[in-house]
């Protein structure tokens, strides 16, 4: 089948909902700093009330990563159930209007779509509460079979694991993926996550990875490691390419023997670091599925995280194209 | 079949280390304040690593219960799972030499026995991280059918609820209690557990429970309700029992239109928390089981949970026999 995406990105679809917080509000509310924590649709609610200063904006990592390559001026694909609701409506729109493919069917019934409470503390850290809603009903029947089978890489979320439709729907997405010739990609997501399913996450790695995306908690979590380097030797004979990026110190690609180290892009301010790994993701998939070189990708990977957290939200502001052209990297 | 034991309790059987923390440490390790986040067994190790001034101690909240009811005096047996190393031993051990029948074989294989991380922080709250291990390997076939046939009432945690295997054990175990005409209890363990289960625990108090446990936040997520009041409302023709757990205001015990508000008993200062709902449910299962009226029941677990969070650790240190004959409660 000929290619008409680069990426088709599979997830969560979740408007985020960012507010400003201190230490203290976390402490009262029962919000574990730093992470994500899945919550119920009362707390939701309860949460959104106590907080104040709210934004929304449309969300969900792999939609984020999505919206990424449409900003580099690639294809995008993305794969996540809304309900047909003003937040679902709202959150199509938004990605409609990057230039993002999106096609999966609105639910007409069941939970509202979903939604990710950000707290942003003043050290740029989020905390966030995600209530999965619709999310978690996407299924196998939802997955335009087509549109993967045409896609250069399969990119999924380790968050889709925590609900059962959306990890039968990778599974045959991952399937078709395979039978296309197409590259499968993963994204840890978070070290919990990866604390809640590194069973399966090493039996893909093993065995239908092609690409894994993490940072460096997520991939000492998953090899249970205590060091990054005790990483880097863990992924030495694997045959994929593994893009591991660790904040203000860059990141490490390798793939077998082939070992670069890549810093991180300069940024006047961090403002916000919401995204940093969605659009790390984003340049990297659009430079290796444009036929650059592993230093190139996370040379773009790093520059489209550099953007996004020095505003606030999870998707580009400025037009990534643009950036990488005037950085000689497109 | 004759009675032999007051309370069967059942639930995830956990070792707990406590060990002193400031809200600093809350949040540099991610940890959410006040509640039970569920833990992987390498986090689990980070954190003890983290963590100084460790007390390791017998724990599990239902075998907290367990322990309470023995040092009533009354019979308890316990169901729960730990494996054979080191840390299940210390955890049968000091079951048994509380009085409580404790059969559950040991696992061989599989997972370590479990363990609860609890920081407790200078404000008295207590934040644990919990490694299910061993204790999430319960199976139906683990249970002690003729023990719990054989108990006036069975009493399980909502905590059983997070593994697939345990829950089957509880609808096996309730089965049991059902056809000998035994009492069913369920404590609901905490909000953020209403909220993973919320359905399943609703369909409980519809169909097969006699007996609610609940703290307020509890009780309120259960019925996604704001105030103490609403909960009250919504169990008014409820033929159950509802004991409701409101910490320094005391507690509120109903059984259709008697309703009984009971006030907390006095405690010198509050040193930790921990196990007060444990105890609080041991020293009302003992009034029930031994013919008391509602009133006395809630007197009975307020004089327990008092007891409990005048001393650190989970279990009580005193004879709860003697304080309650003090108190002329027995």
């Amino acid at each position: 089948m000929a290619r008409i995406y680069d990426v088709a990105a599979m997830g969560n679809a979740l408007l985020d909902v960012l507010a400003p917080a201190d230490d203290a509000f976390l402490l009262r509310h029962n919000i574990a700093k730093g992470v994500m924590t899945l919550i119920d649709e009362f707390r939701a609610l309860q949460l959104y009330e106590a907080l104040s200063g709210t934004r929304e904006i449309a969300g969900g990592s792999a939609a984020n990563t999505a919206a990424g390559v449409a900003s580099f001026g690639a294809k995008g694909l993305y794969v996540g159930k809304v309900k047909d609701d003003p937040l679902g409506r709202s959150f199509a729109e938004s990605l409609s209007q990057t230039g993002v493919q999106y096609t999966t069917n609105m639910a007409a019934a069941g939970p509202a779509t979903g939604c990710c409470l950000i707290a942003v503390t003043p050290d740029g850290q989020r905390s966030m509460s995600t209530f999965l809603g619709a999310s978690s009903e996407l299924a196998p029947g939802d997955i335009d079979e087509a549109g993967i089978a045409a896609s250069a890489v399969l990119y999924v979320e380790g968050y889709l694991w925590d609900s059962p439709g959306p990890k039968a729907a990778i599974t045959r997405a991952m399937e078709i993926a395979k039978r296309a010739g197409r590259k499968v990609a993963l994204t840890l997501s978070d070290p919990f996550c990866v604390g809640r399913y590194r069973a399966e996450f090493r039996e893909l790695f093993d065995t239908r990875l092609d690409i894994l995306f993490a940072n460096e908690e997520e991939a000492m979590a998953l090899f249970e490691v205590e060091t990054f380097d005790e990483v880097l030797q863990a992924i030495r004979n694997w045959p994929g390419i593994a893009a591991l990026t660790r904040s203000a110190k860059g990141c490490v690609i390798a793939r077998g023997a082939e070992v670069h180290v890549i810093d991180a892009a300069p940024v006047a301010k961090v403002i916000d670091t919401t995204g940093a790994g969605d659009q790390f993701a984003a340049g990297f998939l659009v430079g290796l599925t444009g036929g650059k070189g592993l230093a190139e990708c996370g040379k773009l990977g790093a520059l489209a995280a550099a953007e996004v957290i020095s505003h606030y939200g999870a998707r580009p502001e400025a037009s990534l194209k643009m950036l990488a052209a005037n950085a000689r990297l497109l």
